[in-house]
Parts: structure tokens; sequence; C-alpha cells
């Protein structure tokens, strides 16, 4: 039996560590937990993953993995996408928390938000997302000054986290014009080895 | 020169770090940052940490890290606070990632609202908070089943991030009674070992 990875291709999660494991070179097999549709909340699926989101990833021995960022840490220890010391490790670890509280909770929801065509009922919680996101966008852009990856001069899980949703910020109504050491690196990020694009983006 | 904490005490991400620091029995200077007096938003500590928030932890030689979470495992790993092994350390990492974007955004975000008399001007939220979190104390709950701590049947960073503000729900309106693993494990952190509690709850 192979790596099962449980979730739906368009999930930015999903997409981190869908790429994570064909950037590695990792062979898996993708179930489709289609969470559009409520299928993360079944039974079937809870009994795998009690958190109920996706992605979740299965081991050889059954053993589910859960939380994206954890499954990132998990598949990308004792490679050059992890830290090689104490130090890279913790700053990593900042950036992949910095990712979830942040980029996916004021970016990836405001995009969700407006593609689902739910702009006007969440209209002031979008208000704050686009402040407090757009402050996150120029931290991380204040934070590559000088830079070609966030740690280590070298693309990392941090880099791979962080990309996700902050290069599509602009299907948010974010706009990353004013942020070119940002632009710069997702560019970057784009030509690492056997990358391939968010589907649906 | 010892390890400098940023912070001020009654926060809950800053008590995480400082009881951490007591239990491992790491010496260390705590240097007042009042956030409730914006002082995480002055040039002087921007320089220092530019993520903006408490708490950071300065090291020997002059190096910052932040993100209360990933300063946790900086300051575990190598110990039986963090994992042993690399599905341990995905475990572990898991809670911290769930306690996140989960127990710090919906209780601890309602605790302060409801402390701060902020409760009408964010009615709609905290309505939304109590639910959602109180979906979190329900899978924390759930996996505390017939377990004595979370990860590896002994006392981790895991369980240490997850208590502070879950034992501390109450003060957010949240309702702990319908959950009795969950109190039994609160119960069995404030045994552990130079355990205090959290300032001003």
């Amino acid at each position: 039996m192979t790596l099962r990875l449980y979730g739906i291709p368009i999930s930015g999660n999903c997409y981190k560590v869908e790429l994570l494991l064909k950037q590695l070179g990792i062979p898996y097999e993708a179930v489709l937990v289609n969470s559009r549709e409520g299928e993360n909340r079944r039974p079937e699926y809870l009994a795998k993953n009690p958190l109920g989101q996706i992605p979740a990833l299965e081991l050889e021995d059954g053993t589910v993995l859960a939380e994206s960022a954890a499954i990132l840490v998990y598949l990308a220890e004792n490679t050059p996408m992890y830290g090689q010391t104490q130090l890279e490790r913790a700053e990593i670890l900042k950036w992949l928390f910095f990712e979830q509280t942040r980029i996916a909770r004021y970016i990836a929801t405001t995009r969700f938000w407006l593609r689902a065509g739910q702009a006007e009922a969440n209209a002031s919680l979008i208000k704050q997302n686009l402040q407090l996101g757009t402050e996150a966008l120029r931290i991380m852009d204040h934070c590559l000054a000088g830079k070609t990856f966030f740690v280590g001069e070298r693309y990392t899980i941090a880099d791979l986290a962080l990309f996700t949703y902050t290069h599509v910020a602009e299907q948010g109504g974010f706009d990353l014009k004013p942020f070119p050491n940002l632009q710069a690196w997702c560019q970057r990020v784009k030509q690492t080895d056997r990358f391939f694009p968010l589907p649906g983006a």
C-alpha cells in the first residue's frame, strides 16, 4: 500500500501537501473527499480524521496525519525542504504558523467568499480581512528584502506554504503591486523543480 | 547574557513560553512589551520582531524567535516534551496548529472580548466563535478518551499549548461540563512539575 491523500485538489491546503509529495518524488494515491459537499463531516471520514478537515494523509500502517502544515513537516523531515538546524526549524515553523493564522485566515477565506459569491454576506469581515491580510503581505515583503527565499536561502516548506494563498491573493481582492519582493519570490517558487499550478486558480 | 522573553504575563501565548521555560528549568529574563498599550507596534520592537506580536524570544546571539508555538518547539526539541519520533512530532505539531487555528482563534478571542467589555461590539462573531470553539472542545474531549495526555501518554508541549486557553474557556462563555475527559486532563496538567497558574485568570 502507498500513502493516501484525502482531500480535494482545488483546496489550497490540499495543494500544499500534493505539491510537496510531487516535489519530493513520493508516490501517493489521491482519494477525493469533497469538502464543498460536506464529505469531510461524514462518519467514515471522521473515524479517520476526528478533526474533520482536509487534507489528511494516511500512512502505510493506517495512521492518519492531519493539519496540512504538520503533514508538510512530517514529509519534509530529513530533506533540504525542512530545517537543517534547530534555528532553521524554528524559523520555518514560525512562517508555517504565520501562514495558518494570517495568510490562510485572512486571504484564503476572503478569496473563497469572493469566488463563492458570498462577498455581500461577509462584507464587514472582508473589510477587516483586507486590512489584516495586507499587513501580513507587507511583513512578508519586508522580510524578503535582499533574500531569495524565506529561510536559509533555499526553497523550503515555508515558501511552499506561504506561496499557496499569497500568489492568488488578487483573487481575494488584495493588491500585490506594492510588494515587489513578494512578486519576484512568487516567480522563483513557480520555477522550482516539479512545480505544478494550483488547480482552478 | 541570558534568554530574553518579550511580552506581557497575562497573555496566554506569552504564558505558554514562560511556563515551558520554567518547567524545563531554563533561566530567562522577562522584558515587558505591553501589547495592551500598543508597545508591540513600536519601531524598536518591530526591528526585533517584524511580525509585531508577542511573545518573542531573544537568544544569546541576538537572534529573535517569534510565533509562540514555534518557540515552544525550539525550546522543547531534544527534551521529552517534544516528539521522540517522526510520528510523535507530527502528532504534536497537529495539535499545535489546531490550537492556534481553533482554540486561540475562537476561544481566546472570545474570552478577551468578554473581559474587555467588547461583547456587544462583537456579538455576531462571538455567536459563531461559541459554536466553532465548542466543536473544537468536543474534538479534544473525544481524542482524550482513554488517554492521559494528547500524544505519547506523557505531558508534552501539545498539552501545555492546548491547556492554556482551554482551562479558562468558561471565562469566554464556553461550557466545559459536557467534556469530562477535558476537565480531568486540565487537572493533570495543573499537577505537572513546576506548574504555575496563568496570571490574571
